[in-house]
């Protein structure tokens, strides 16, 4: 009835890393024609989106967006302890997704043409970041 | 168990379109009393969003608010080969919602007073956008 | 197979209220092992977060930003019969969650060490605010 699985993205510091492969490969190995599937990100410091994956530069636009809009300036946060990238990273969290649930047909993840599913690493440094998936089966 | 329909939209422009109605209308037709309703948008430059359907103004401050935050102007962008509009509708859309998730009870999605469901359109011409209805009975 | 809730949460005014204890306390007195967890927010002046719950000052470096992000200023908005905060906290509430879905494992929230659920409440008078609670057992 419920499936779920355990995905770590190995991250190389801030910017967009599609996952969508990743979740498409685990679905393609449990036989589930219909459903609701979730992806959940266990931290506060990187989030996900859907966005478009045919042009590299959308991503590397949003990222620069996400940059600009959440300044990396230590005198106008309190919490700074782990650096300049530390209260941004909570804030560009927000702004996006802790978590996605993406209709699942015919075995498949039910997105449009140009959708890819991203976890959105906003910390400077390398993480290892913990993403649910989670399938209610139909 | 699972139901699911598509919705076609069709947009004259940037701007909040007022969807409730017709996701109302589907479950309507079909004799569910209780589940999960998900409403999820298989577009990267379109988005959805909760939000008063009261008073019209809302809608248009917040369209401008949009407008104002994320700015069209192509020397910020890589990402300009649909004219100014086109990076800026990613943002817009990364900054609002892909999928929502709204409880059912007994037959009706279970909305506050003032809750409308939005397709918000961040393209500056016509479109015609699916949005994915997927219920889960309980 | 569907369980539900109504939270009420009273807020004093804008901030993030952290309403972890209250949906875990609801989930234990459920036997329920593994299941998917929708809250949804019937309003649209006040939304849902996901964010760090060890360090206070992440949340109110995040209230301080959507109050920089999001001016209080009646001529940018045409919807103000309110009050200042009228318009904005609608703004800010698009710009965070309306609804957000957790797996449960074990009969509890799948977070992460340091994730806790708040209600932000963007109006600046308290409320009595109405969040629902609804569980898919698997």
């Amino acid at each position: 009835m419920i499936l779920s699985h355990r995905l770590e993205v190995a991250t190389r510091g801030k910017g967009l890393y599609e996952i969508t492969g990743q979740i498409a490969g685990w679905l393609s190995r449990n036989p589930v024609a219909s459903g609701l599937l979730t992806v959940f990100v266990q931290h506060t410091s990187a989030s996900l989106l859907v966005q478009e994956n045919a042009d590299p530069d959308v991503v590397s636009d949003l990222k620069a967006f996400f940059d600009r809009l959440v300044v990396e300036d230590n005198r106008l946060y309190r919490h700074t302890s782990e650096g300049p990238d530390d209260m941004p990273s909570h804030i560009r969290a927000a702004l996006t997704l802790t978590q996605i649930s993406i209709p699942v047909e015919d075995g498949r993840m039910a997105l449009g043409t140009w959708q890819g599913v991203y976890l959105f690493e906003h910390r400077a440094v390398p993480h290892r970041r913990r993403v649910l998936l989670h399938l209610i089966e139909g």
